[in-house]
């Protein structure tokens, strides 16, 4: 088959040319005689890679010299342990937003640690909405603030960033780091899985303060205390070399496309033009309230759901595939980040209107 | 440059026809329309390597059905954390041999967690060998026996499998794990990190006796509890897609190859070439005992050590990279792990008697 239009929520589509990239330095990368899984972390040209990601990623985000960035294993879900156990200490209160199943996956892993005050809970609207700010009960004294920026399953999304005064405001910002700019200096850390702007699953970014690494648990494992990857550039044992190398390659591309204010009006571009589409039917639906709609996963339902099957099979025979919304949702869901172009959302559109033509 | 003989320690060599399987299936894997680091890990293609990595491993090493194959993240480093975590409780007492710079690592770790009884220790001479079981203080009451089966440092290996009766043996096999058949029903655990003979950096196998799954401590993260990825076939959350992919490669092509009596057979032939050469020079000594030589790690250094720039220099302008030892030792190190050919020893060693003629 050729090349298809990959809706997945993640692992998600990776950019053409950086997989052309990669696809040329097997078996021999740079000139080394080796493919880069096989180099030694310690080489001189893996270390390269290595300090080069840190380097775009932090002109990418404009990352302040007061914050470390960190390349740990276990996606954002590791996070989930390693943000009480670091930012935390025994008989602290913890405050979280729940507007979804990761910020629910969030809080039970914290509770297991922390006192966990949920100061707003979307749950009332089956998490299609984010509540404003002004309603939220915050702790009196509450360790950090976290809060998930983009919930990839219902589609919904912080459209700001929340006040959290001294309190450390911690983010999952997992599917929408890379998406636009943000600024980072609002937060005290956040952390993303890479399998979604980033690079293939396998390795995480953590953009964390300085002043709030170095007071982990006595009891947190070395691996997954945040003093041990500030101490060692992330390579205090062997690091995930390939993930780390491709996650360089996208840093590499975003940056030659423009960096993220150009990559955020694409986006922005590219999800307006869907929700229209959606919007200007009966046939379809999105039950996000408008303000809180993702750019990034856009999920939505057909009139008629006995036709999901067909819509899902006659996608796939277009080339336009892993549609199928989660099965906690059902329904459609396309996730659209940075590698996907405009080009699939007008496909994708084109085929929702012809679709809705032959079954409307 | 045209690919090199790579004697890296880890990340290490992979065999030829799995780069280039790797590389065939960029950016379209099997007829999918995209590259197996874009396919989600839900999605039937990508369940579908999974289980063949499982079947596969379970053929090469004959792993009983009363054992568990997990794949997680962070190498044998967080196995450090996780066995103690997982097959010890509070105030128990772990029994440890120490016979290198690993198993060290796996000392320090488990102290934070366990009272640890170190039955044996090579360090007196240097870590050049293995102390006889019959010497071992084993606790009258460990939690579990721990040993690591070679010590990549110095190139020391157990030629023997401990005794250990009722108490569970764990065995860190990181640099032999598929280097040579095993009984697996001599361990309570067998982990190892992929970046020696199985796959890139950024996956472990961990085998674990299904009785010692399910204890874990109460405080242990949830990607630490050995039982998260027992009940969810290792996708609690979004593993590392692409290196175990390469480790399913990995095995297939070594099951092609005849499985691990040819490779076990092979790797004698390699390490027991490499070490006659050195033996029968002046120039060159390797100082492990005998009986305990690694077939894995070569260590070897020149009698003068003044040579040694040139030595590293002149070998790899002949593409024979990454022989410089361990910053610890010093001198030389040839990593001959699965994915090393023959014809690798046989180039090294014509260099090697080349160099002697010159500067000898």
């Amino acid at each position: 088959m050729s090349r298809v239009y990959n809706f997945s929520a993640g692992p998600a589509a990776i950019p053409d040319p950086v997989l052309g990239r990669i696809k040329d330095d097997i078996p021999d990368w740079n000139g080394t005689g080796m493919s880069v899984m096989e180099a030694s972390h310690r080489s001189k040209a893996f270390v390269a890679v290595a300090e080069k990601a840190e380097q775009d990623l932090r002109q990418l985000l404009l990352i302040p010299g007061e914050y470390s960035v960190l390349f740990p294993q276990g996606g954002a879900t590791m996070q989930f342990s390693m943000v009480p156990l670091n930012i935390s200490a025994e008989g602290d209160t913890v405050d979280f937003v729940q507007t979804g199943s990761w910020s629910k996956k969030a809080i039970a892993e914290a509770r297991r640690y922390c006192a966990v005050n949920v100061v707003a809970d979307s749950a009332d609207q089956n998490f299609t909405y984010v509540p404003d700010q002004d309603s939220w009960l915050h702790s009196e004294d509450a360790a950090y603030l976290h809060y998930c920026a983009n919930e990839t399953i219902a589609g919904v999304e912080f459209p700001f960033v929340p006040e959290s005064g001294e309190t450390p405001l911690v983010c999952d910002m997992s599917s929408t780091m890379l998406s636009r700019p943000v600024d980072v200096c609002r937060f005290g850390v956040i952390y993303a899985g890479a399998q979604k702007n980033i690079g293939p699953a396998g390795i995480a970014v953590v953009i964390v303060r300085k002043d709030l690494i170095g007071n982990a648990r006595e009891m947190t494992p070395a691996l997954l205390d945040y003093a041990t990857y500030d101490a060692a550039g992330s390579m205090s044992n062997t690091p995930p070399c390939f993930a780390w190398y491709v996650a360089s390659l996208v840093f590499e591309y975003l940056l030659a496309e423009g960096g993220l204010e150009v990559i955020g009006k694409r986006n922005q571009q590219k999800a307006g033009k869907l929700y229209a589409a959606i919007d200007a039917s009966d046939f379809y639906s999105n039950r996000v309230r408008v303000d809180y709609r993702s750019w990034m996963n856009v999920p939505f339902v057909l009139a008629d759901a006995s036709l999901d099957p067909t819509f899902l099979s006659q996608a796939e025979e277009e080339g336009l595939v892993n549609l199928k919304g989660h099965r906690s949702v059902g329904g459609m869901r396309a996730s659209i980040y940075n590698a996907m172009p405009e080009a699939g959302i007008d496909a994708l559109i084109a085929f929702m209107q012809e679709f809705e033509r032959t079954h409307g």
